[in-house]
């Protein structure tokens, strides 16, 4: 089933405990700030409706029904470049797969190590999450995912925190029909607009921690569920946010993100996809990882050339653009954006099968590459925009200002940049590059899909150390290289070639 | 005069035209927001009141009455560490001197190069400088200082702006008493809160620019100045800012920086302390600069005490200040605090007198290297922090939510760290961290008292060129170095040893 | 033709004026360090004759001889994923298309560059580059490219200089058989191994410069060349050589850059490809650099690929490699190398056709951007596999005291590490450490193929600014973007949905 | 006693065992590369025995005899900022105090924990101490000190080293008249040129490496001691050797650094300070830093004046100095460079006492933060220098080549740069900045004086965070800062202002 943009909203009316700034919000879809966020998600139904864009968004269960392409497994790189080429045209447009993006990956995580527990342990997992899936299709509902706890103590395993024993979600009770749930989950993206959540570990158990190792979905509004919403990084909305943020206002940045309380929840078997499991904890988190760096690097990509365009715009308006440390810095912005892009794109050019199934996911290295590649340059590169806008960027007017007709004028005649470019096109050029630099993206570009050192761990465990050893042993004439695949079968240089030479001639004084 | 902390309030309902988030501000001591910075302001007139204060924030002038000393001109080292002292006071307490710190060095800059004109040119300024001292001394008045124009074009000097031709202050008319001035300043700090202001070039002029050669003081409430300001890092007041945003609700951040509109104001000539000298304008911007530096390196030596404190909080508050990564980076963020500060206060140990005059301003090299050293890591101490902090430093609930009994409760038991620290402290540590790491620091690092560029300049202008290439003349055997005070007078190695050796034994098989 | 191995290393006893170390080289194939770089020149005579590598390293030419096949233009992405396959064989072999590495490019951009003067002027280059194409392929002839000028003041034009007028290489006089030119050529790899030499201007050139606008092959035999090496980075040649500095040693780096003096030599009309076109000058630079940034790559794909791998070695000996800092840092490494590599690969899959012509190129932005971050971060790798190390990097001792049987014991004894890990392993591994962070790779990293504002220049030169102020300019509400062919086609959002949402609920305390 | 030049040298022919490139040297002072570290230590009585520096170098001990100043201890400000004005001097002029550079940061390390031990466990090490200084004073012996084991396995504590137990210095026998040592310590400075060493251990020890807790000072010449140098980073001497490496010949680096082995050395009970107490070995580890670190920020401060000043001359010599990128470049190299001048020399004005003890030590948290500021830019710096000079910084040709008739005339004519400077200069230049950003200089600044993690180890152990956390504390309003030296005593603002200001005016629409 594919539901109208009219349909999912009025799902969304369904009695969700949900907090924002204070108070409780009695329809997400109402409340002059959140309604950015359901907007943007929305638009996950606009797209498969809309002919243009119907075979990007809509594709064929095994049922032969029509459904979001989002809900059918990627089989090969094309199908990931499909996804790839989904991400990349919502989030130019400004809205549309925030809403699944999180869910979409638990679903697949699910499924793969459901399939991979079933094969080795005897369980029956994969047919629960085979008929969620189903669930969703003909249903169309948005899913989002939640993985990381509140955590507590850092240094402390789950079942070890001292002030309580819920930092992390558990199982605190195994019923008939379902398991009773506790815990909190944080960061969790597109809450008020999901009418659903897989909820997973983020984080390798021990035996003691088995209690901690559930992976389960729950519609958002079950009862015990308590939604409390972000601060997001400002409060204006209408046409003073559209001005003043234009992109948190698109996208609704700040207001998507939740806590997600689970006080007691009941969660039937029927979706509960691991319980007790322990040792597939990590596999759940690794996988889930895997699959959702390739969003996240789709989603950069989007930002990084809307901070590379705006920091050209902002250059030319300001008279700069001919300025060789000014063009520097804009190259430097377009090899940033450019890299982050292609090594994405890469990740599925060369994508890897799944063990145990039959689902590909992009390229690990390439992904956690990419990934941190941006997130290792974000603040280098809002330094960069920072330095070439001015002081105007923290210290420019707003939209009440402009709309004051006592301060307009003002504004109008003294704010103005090179002669023929209107003032209000140099001052929303500002207002972007101040709201593309807030922290808000730069906490998201460290944090957002996993932290750096996350990256680095997946690219350590990833990498082909082997390939690279062999590369040192042979040229440093340590033995171990020879069977290398690609270093142990290249001819034996130098001596394929010194027999063939003259002696050395000794004479020459060095 | 010292005047108390009531009359200097009181002083500040005078009429002034001064807009705020799209209204007419009426008393900006019982604005929301507003009164925030004024209160900040307030303490250059509580510090002076305390006994036990006293000693460093009155001086006696010439005549013999106690007046702010900040209103002395600094004659030495111990002078300038007494300045040095009173901002990191006033910084580490939350306010004071945010009032003062642009226009007594505009005050200084004037002075010098007014006594530089009469002394080159045969002009009379000087005595108009010292007269309005002796005025603002004798009214203990809160005085800023304006420099940067809002520019335009920034490729076209002055006069060569191609829409209109008041991008930079100018002088639209000479009159028997006095000029009238027409422009505009931008990003000016303290605005709200003073009385008075100074006002210069930002730049060196050619001929044609000679009417934007100009410096004047007048009174903030004068007829034709509106006061427009900039838009805060949030929008909350009372109770909940000083939760959500401490600091800058502390200090009034971002609702300080006014554009100054000068529509056809009056400045009667004993006001004007520069007019149409126009060779001398960059000696003005640059004296400016040169003072104001030390003010900068203060105020940044106590964000950056706070930033490395509350890294390391939130390390200990989250359980992970044993970890060997986060020493590594809080003993970063300590270096980079303490050198910033060390080479701040050297610049005051190493002090220059000014050429013409009686005045010593701090070291340019030590200032520029300091405050370069600020702003080209600030960045990358954002992004530091918000390594260590994690995804809560965005997504952090608000003081509403925790006033709010209905999820209070929630936040108590999930937001909590390591236990035995109460959940509130580590709530406002990260509220902390969120404000000290929002753009307005982060602009402020790099633009605030002078860009990257601007430091560059000063430091390659300002170099000892001759010493370090007479190190490498002689290094490498070029002459050219002989005549250098250091290099030049060192004994002639190895001659002076060579001759005391052994031959040399060749037998050897290098 | 294909050589053989044999053939070639006779051809290089030609006459050639060589010189090394201040001596004249009698045979540059049994100099005991010019050798080296001979003998891995030889790999691009052994792999073609060695039937593994037959089909990658031989291609039919258009007569349906077989030759090499660097000497066939590349038409497609696959051409150039096989030359891309030779680069990275023959460095990871340590030897062969150092040779041919800028030859080869000259050779397609005189083509390119011949081809477009010959469509716009009417002149007819095309064809003297064909037949010189056919002579190298029938004769096999190991050929080099020449293109950065000794320069003189970089700050004055060629013609403009003021010491001599020779500091660009230029034609000096224009006879009936050919052109006399002068001047002198910088850093040419390969030269004592290349049989020929193409060369280039290295700038853009006015009307005024128009002598020094001029395309040629030589012979290096030709009278008047004098050729004077560089000096290598060690002087140790044999074992000795290859245990101390194993890469260099393999490559005969350091060797192999010459300066090329033209001291009035003589060339015949049809090895000329541009004489007085001022105006393609700048098409040969960029052309060249187009194609040779491929190459480029692939070169610091292998280096890196060494660099990862002895970091690695090194920390395992050291008994350091579960640290985690140090796998932090490998990682960094990991993800450095696969960056670089894998941006070079898709400027292979996404080729550009060069206008006027049917050969294609590497796509500018990819390879820019990839040689950019290699050049960029070599020197952080540098200082990375530095801190891993530790001091030993340096202060190593020989394979002179390794062979000492006085010293021996002792090296054995306390220079061990890890226990199972030989001594010699550890020592080696050092050594390769120390090789490939030596100065003659952090300065060929920034300037071979091109210095890192030439990548800038080419990328901000290429950039798609278009695309990406588009991006702005649809996110902040600024006309201009609706034609742009990716964002103009993108749904109208917000309004395709705003409509269909219920009024905002404005009862909500912001 | 100070020694004449001529004695010194005489006393180094005294049958030490020394090994360099292979080779067993008979004489230091007359072997072709090692005389250059020995003519470098020289001026360590050249110095002393000049009229116009005896003030400086020599001081009176405690008996009234003329010492060299560096064996008196230093008890003020003023004596440590005599040292580093003599550091400064000497490594201006390119010779001295390397030579004595370790020792006599060994002696001092070696009297304060001596009288430390003494006083906490009643041991009579400091009269031990004070006797061979007065050993030295009255010999005026060239004394080094010896820290850095060869370590074996990294991970392993020194009784836990798996191949054998002599990878740290250790006692294996101990006797009626002395002990016995065995092992052998790496990266040894001035090792050459010292009569005496004193050798202490570089790490913590437990009580089971009780053993490897020794300190004891020795003559070098010892039997069972022998010395194994390093590789120099080039291998001519002479005129050559300071054409072509100027730095490194005038300071003879590279050879300096020697593995000491000692083979079951004895050493008398009166050169034993420390024997067996394990708890006072870090004591030992962090004194001699603490000391080490002035010496080396004063050799930093005089490497980057070189290097400072050579990247300027080359850009001079290029043409290039006013290209506002390389303004840019410049500047930051001097402002590199001054940033560690000015605080290492901050760290002997606010020094600190040790503790039981009358001697005062450079402040630990401006020395480390000094270096680290230092080691941290270097490769940077390096980078820095080779993008200005260009390709050539690493194909320049040799001073072979220079004074070749037959290839000196194009070098002349070809490789000069601005008209008027001589190529000479230019390439004397170019060879200085060549040897200046060698790996030697890039190893050394990050490892030479302990590594970046030792730099933050002390910062992190030293860093006042109470005074930080106060800061933050305060800020934040978390209790806890209330007893703070600094914020504790602050006035309570905003308390202080708030009863005074008028209330706030809600009409405002925020």
């Amino acid at each position: 089933m594919i539901r109208s943009v009219e349909q999912y909203l009025e799902s969304l009316n369904d009695g969700r405990v949900f907090y924002f700034l204070g108070e409780r919000v009695r329809d997400v879809t109402t409340h002059p700030l959140v309604r950015n966020v359901i907007r943007s998600a929305s638009m996950d139904y606009f797209f498969p409706n809309d002919p243009k864009y119907h075979d990007l968004f809509v594709a064929k269960n095994e049922e032969g029904e029509a459904v979001n392409a989002l809900f059918i497994s990627p089989k090969s790189s094309e199908d990931l470049l499909k996804r790839r080429e989904i991400f990349l045209t919502t989030w130019r447009t400004g809205g549309g797969t925030q809403l699944h993006c999180m869910g979409i990956d638990a679903l697949e995580a699910s499924k793969v190590v459901a399939e991979r527990m079933d094969r080795r342990l005897g369980t029956q997992y994969a047919e629960r999450v085979a008929a969620y899936r189903r669930y969703l299709q003909q249903n169309d509902l948005g899913i989002t995912g939640a993985m990381t706890d509140v955590k507590g103590d850092r240094s402390l395993r789950p079942s070890k925190q001292e002030a309580h024993q819920d930092y992390y979600v558990r199982v605190v009770d195994r019923q008939k029909n379902g398991i009773i749930v506790r815990g909190a989950k944080m960061h969790i993206s597109s809450t008020p607009g999901a009418n659903e959540a897989i909820v997973m570990p983020c984080r390798a158990h021990g035996e003691e921690d088995q209690d901690y190792a559930v992976v389960f979905a729950t519609p958002l509004n079950a009862e015990g569920i308590k939604l409390i919403a972000s601060e997001p990084p400002m409060r204006e909305s209408g046409e003073a946010g559209a001005w003043d943020y234009p992109v948190t206002t698109a996208y609704g940045h700040g207001t998507s993100e939740c806590m997600i309380v689970f006080d007691d929840v009941f969660v039937p078997w029927e979706r509960v996809f691991l319980c007790g499991e322990w040792k597939f904890s990590r596999d759940v988190t690794y996988a889930f990882a895997t699959f959702h760096r390739l969003f996240g690097v789709c989603r950069m990509t989007t930002e990084l050339e809307m901070l590379a365009g705006v920091a050209a715009l902002v250059a030319e308006y300001n008279g700069v653009e001919k300025v060789s440390h000014i063009r520097d810095k804009l190259a430097w912005l377009a090899m940033y954006a450019e890299a982050v892009s292609v090594i994405g794109k890469t990740s599925c050019l060369y994508c890897e099968k799944q063990p145990d199934s039959d689902v590909v996911s992009p390229n690990t290295i390439y992904t956690n590459t990419a990934k941190y590649l941006f997130a290792d340059n974000y603040h280098q590169a809002v330094k960069t925009a920072h330095d070439i806008c001015g002081g105007i960027a923290d210290t420019i007017p707003t939209y009440a200002d402009w709309t004051n007709p006592e301060t307009r004028p003002w504004m109008e005649k003294y704010l103005g940049g090179k002669a023929g470019i209107p003032t209000e096109h140099r001052l929303r050029a500002i207002r972007l590059l101040k709201d593309l630099t807030n922290p808000h993206f730069q906490i998201g570009s460290i944090h957002g899909e996993g932290s750096l050192a996350a990256q680095r761990m997946f690219v350590y465990a990833g990498a082909d150390w082997g390939k690279y050893k062999a590369a040192a042993k042979r040229a440093a004439g340590i033995s171990g290289w020879e069977k290398d695949p690609v270093f142990g079968s290249l001819p034996d240089y130098p001596k394929c070639i010194s027999s063939k030479m003259k002696p050395v001639d000794e004479s020459y004084s060095l």
